[in-house]
């Protein structure tokens, strides 16, 4: 054996932390009459309209490979769609289709990056976001939103301070786990400050439609030009209810679009060409779908953070957008023992604060994305352990 | 502007070099009548039962997130296929269900690679076996096959001295672009050598069932045990023509499952759930279609290397597996501008051999999935070409 052979499995892989709520999940299979609001992913499977698309697709034969960048009809309806929605040309050179949001992800890391790498970003964070770039050799640096007044908040002159030096300044909002939202002008100084400097920005917009006033969050795309350093994450996951399809896509530089298609070949190549048919429809017929998700989200977001705020010990700045409320329980000590021990006692899964590289113990989150039926049962079967959770913990 | 920011698009993936038969396609599109033989892809769409499978799924509500590893019915199925096939238990701890075969590799690699570790891999070589690797900082070492007797064969322990030192063997047999294929015997040589040496291979298997005697090409499964360094990729792509579908496996180490969950939670997560029911049914009732494929290949490979052989200025190693012709023209001097010369002139696309990490030039690979009537016409536009290539080039 050489010496090289016996570090075995000490690859970069083996460092990057596994998914807490996973393990958890994983752990809580044999739990019967569990409620599961742990995962970001709607309760309803995709509309039949796109489903139907899709199988339409699949009887007329279309399983063969797909162009790199996605299929051209796909591309175009992503361009209209993306103009439409936020009241500027976005040349359909600029869209790639990806294999979900974390491929877009990855793909946006991979033509950007280089070992050894700073990418910043604030917390709480959607874990993947971090572990991406990590996986691909770079150092990270987090900065913490603030609570301010009962909501989420960031001191967007103190973070642009902290991502001095950075190659890649990586913001999701609307953001997962918190609900926070950057205003319009929060966006437009942060993109002049990063175009000045030359820093990457990706941007995971998501949730951009996720939201519980006008049709779509504020973007980087309206304060941009098309070179600029800006690379837009979107997927079709939690919009339309696609979550299992595994569909994204990028808007990108127009110079960087052949990047992308580049690393695109090596890694999936392109989506299925019968999900690809399917996604059209959800962009182009799928409107009023979004508007009811909208409504079902903003209604479940009251009821929960009511049931979660009737609860002294229980802080729970009020999301504005996505579809999770993250809240903390006073006293106590360790988020991942506290919501292992909700899975057995109250049977209902939540996500550990932890997961979400929080250092502060306490924090929870918590997927509303149900039926009332369910989220009332949740709440009804928490209630204890949100008011004694200092003798608890 | 910061110097960092003034590097730009220098990242690792702008060195890596794009694919040349993608780029050839591109350029080609607009040639009407062209024969497009460059691609490896079935000629006809997924099998009904197949593409009906995932509409049912999709009918019943099959869309949301399934486990990082894959929906447990399809790891069962892929565990049962491949110890039926093989002959021996394939424990369901090993599988891994991915999105593609390039997904696979992606995921092989990174569950083993560091920083600058070295891959040692055959020549002719699918490119994008190499461009992974790369892509995560790997440097490459490869060795060519030689022709002998009117067949690809390998010295193997001139190959093993070539390997001394690295940390992964990358082998693809049934070979892309050759049909070149391991024997039983040199598979078992492999395996002893680099097990004694602790060495990775990652076995890219996906070519395994398109063979003209037997049910399978030997695997390094059959002379292995669980634990030893391997890593088998296989994919759904060329065995049940599901190309555009993005869906394969690995079979690894049990030890090194969790290390791939945990990658592919960061990467894709996992395959879509209507997939992943049409690939159980492919697995459990697709021997017939994939036995008559292997029939239909095997004809399709007699006519075009008869075809090929016709001309005397043309060397074609006649493959024992997969589907291509790979064939040398003589006095060819640029293989990738013949080939443009060959989609203007003749109207036929085909693979240049420098696409396959191949210096000498005058290669070609042509994809004979095809029928009959496409097959012998393209023969029948390339004959001048073949006869004349002293000339012309």
């Amino acid at each position: 054996m050489t010496i090289e052979a016996k570090q075995g499995l000490e690859s970069r892989a083996i460092q990057v932390p596994p998914s807490i709520t996973r393990e958890l999940a994983n752990a809580a299979m044999s739990v019967e009459g569990l409620i599961p609001l742990w995962f970001g992913e709607p309760n309803i499977p995709t509309p039949k309209f796109i489903c139907d698309e899709a199988a339409r697709s699949l009887a007329a034969g279309e399983t063969f490979y797909a162009e790199g960048l996605g299929r051209p009809y796909l591309r175009d309806a992503i361009s209209s769609y993306m103009s439409a929605l936020y009241g500027k040309s976005i040349g359909v050179d600029r869209i790639a289709v990806t294999v979900s949001g974390g491929n877009a992800l990855n793909l946006a890391f991979q033509s950007v990056l280089e070992e050894g790498d700073t990418v910043v970003t604030l917390t709480p964070a959607f874990p993947n976001l971090l572990s991406i770039p990590k996986l691909q050799g770079a150092r990270t640096i987090t900065h913490a939103l603030e609570v301010k007044d009962g909501k989420w908040s960031l001191d967007v002159e103190a973070f642009l301070e902290t991502a001095k030096g950075a190659k890649v300044v990586l913001l999701n909002s609307p953001s997962n786990p918190t609900g926070f939202m950057l205003t319009k002008d929060e966006i437009a100084r942060i993109m002049e400050v990063l175009r000045e400097r030359g820093t990457w920005l990706i941007s995971d917009e998501v949730y951009a439609r996720t939201v519980y006033s006008g049709k779509a969050a504020p973007s980087f795309l309206e304060v941009s030009e098309p070179e600029d350093r800006l690379i837009v994450v979107n997927s079709f996951s939690k919009t339309w209810a696609m979550t299992g399809w595994r569909l994204g896509w990028l808007t990108l530089p127009p110079s960087l679009t052949p990047v992308v298609e580049k690393i695109a070949e090596f890694s999936i190549a392109s989506a299925p060409p019968f999900s690809q048919r399917a996604a059209v429809v959800a962009l182009e017929q799928g409107e009023e779908f979004v508007a009811q998700m909208a409504k079902n989200y903003q209604h479940a977001r009251d009821l929960v953070c009511n049931g979660l705020l009737a609860h002294e010990g229980v802080t729970c700045p009020v999301p504005e957008s996505a579809f999770y409320a993250y809240f903390k329980v006073d006293g106590v000590t360790d988020s991942i023992a506290y919501a292992r021990m909700l899975i057995e006692e109250a049977k209902v899964g939540l996500a550990p604060g932890d997961a979400f590289l929080v250092g502060e113990p306490g924090w929870f989150r918590l997927c509303f994305a149900q039926t009332d039926e369910q989220l009332n049962e949740a709440l009804e079967r928490l209630s204890p352990f949100l008011a004694k959770a200092r003798e608890i913990a």
